[in-house]
């Protein structure tokens, strides 16, 4: 697959591309969580996907859609986030390399299960132009191909699978909710029901303290990051030129909840269900508990729960 | 059902009675479990079952087998732990009411999820005494039946029916593990491999810190309860007659492990499996780390996750 704009056919040529490597993740409901919501949910787990979160898809389908002679010099990113892990299993799963760049200061745990796929870890300084500089150069040095965390057309075909299966198996969804951080998959669900579920709004939540894809919509162009910190990590980037471009068309709307309101989803969600997700995957269900009799009531929505990897060392509630 | 000894066609008629009240829980694997275990582990898993635990499971063949005429003056019981939600759901269930002898020192939690189900609390001291004589007293009052959480045949059979599921669903296992405290579980899953998977060992894990079966076994007499403490909260109580001499004839061996060892089990089931169980789940997982390499090298082992209802204002790692 080409670096080009996502058509139905190329999803659904991008969901056979990565079936042999990824799980297919189920979904499951709760009827606690029903009742309190007064809403009828459906939870796609991408918890449980393999590196433990959806951005394997995503990865694996740019890797995938490499020429031969590409996959010689391997894949490069900056990331100190699932990405990371998922780009370096994708590429062993290749037979190729993955170059990552991440923050010195990432956590130990994170940078261990990099290596642990294979992954080949290059540190730069926590700053933007660090590494920037550094991903530029690993880039120069070894010819490797930069797959970027959201803003690449094939990622984001990749993420899409996930409403894809979600579609295919939970008829007459009203709505489809995922978070959104850098929007790949944000976007790569916005087209999924586009094409098939055209029925289904999709709406996204995001922390307060990172709504830059909030007022992204609102004012109609990219906005700058939120001088803020979140607990949901996963969400402090913000959106590219592809994701916006996508999300500005077929997301309906973005709810945003504050801290408080992730940490309380996200136990709501750990006590009902029994599942460990990470912040970044409260922050749907935190809209819609928000929202609770609102736009919500009586509807069939779909949610995307987005991982489970949590650091245990740093106490949560 | 009469309060007589579980056969094999008792089980069955059990599992075919509770049917409609419990969820059929899904057998979870793990590669990256598997794979530090050098074992091939499967996870039944009744931390997703209703209440959060297995107990339901007893408690609702217990309720479902009493008489009309017991039914109209409800069911009874002394527990702080899942049997009391277990009982007071399975009496609602059963449209009968359920009395609860709970300490006054129980968490406000549980007492709300036992409240939440329907179920009539009677708090007592904190002590055996006291708990008894509460418990004599309601059962004198209201003219219930006992339900005893662990040491009842009916509550037995009920549990028997977690291993006879696995049993359907995964052929040829070498080894099904369960905690123990009471022995309900153990020896209901001891029934059930002898029936219907006599091929298949069964062997439970305990905190050495809650022993008293480890050294019950050994002695080949019903041995009093540890004097420590232990996460497994679910585990320190000891064995009874009917539950002892059912383990006693069936059950291969009891391996004890430390509270450092459960912990540690406890965050490779969440880390890696993403799903929430309850220290006393972890024992089993403890059981089968701590002797990697050993008995079970190349196995394939069914588990029985007990439960997963964890109190999140208590830091566990």
């Amino acid at each position: 697959m080409e670096n080009i704009f996502p058509t139905r056919q190329l999803i659904i040529e991008s969901a056979a591309r990565i079936t042999p490597f990824i799980h297919r993740t189920p979904v499951l409901t709760c009827k606690s969580i029903n009742s309190m919501t007064s809403a009828e949910l459906f939870f796609k787990c991408e918890n449980f996907q393999k590196i433990g979160a959806f951005k394997i898809r995503g990865a694996t389908n740019a890797v995938q859609s490499l020429s031969e002679i590409e996959k010689r010099n391997g894949v490069a990113t900056h990331s100190s986030g699932n990405h990371a892990q998922a780009l370096a299993l994708a590429a062993r799963n290749s037979n190729t390399k993955a170059f990552i760049v991440m923050p010195e200061n990432s956590s130990k745990v994170k940078m261990r299960a990099v290596r642990g796929y294979g992954g080949e870890i290059i540190t730069c300084e926590a700053t933007v132009e660090s590494r920037k500089n550094t991903l530029d150069e690993v880039i120069k040095r070894t010819g490797s191909t930069l797959i970027h965390p959201y803003n690449d057309y094939r990622v984001i075909a990749g993420q899409a699978t996930a409403a894809k299966e979600l579609i295919e198996e939970i008829k007459n969804l009203d709505i489809i909710m995922t978070p959104v951080g850098g929007g790949g998959l944000l976007s790569g669900t916005a087209l999924a029901a586009n094409y098939f579920s055209p029925k289904s709004d999709v709406i996204a939540g995001e922390p307060v303290n990172a709504d830059d894809a909030y007022r992204s919509l609102l004012n109609g162009k990219i906005m700058p990051a939120s001088p803020h910190q979140t607990i949901a990590d996963g969400l402090r980037t913000t959106l590219g030129d592809k994701t916006f471009d996508i999300i500005n068309k077929y997301v309906k709307e973005i709810i945003t909840v504050s801290e408080d309101e992730i940490i309380k989803a996200m136990r709501v969600v750990w006590e009902r269900m029994k599942i460990i997700i990470e912040p970044s995957s409260a922050v749907s269900v935190a809209a819609i508990l928000k929202n609770k009799g609102g736009d919500f009531k009586g509807k069939r929505v779909g949610i995307i729960l987005t991982g489970g990897n949590v650091d245990f060392d740093i106490p949560l509630f």
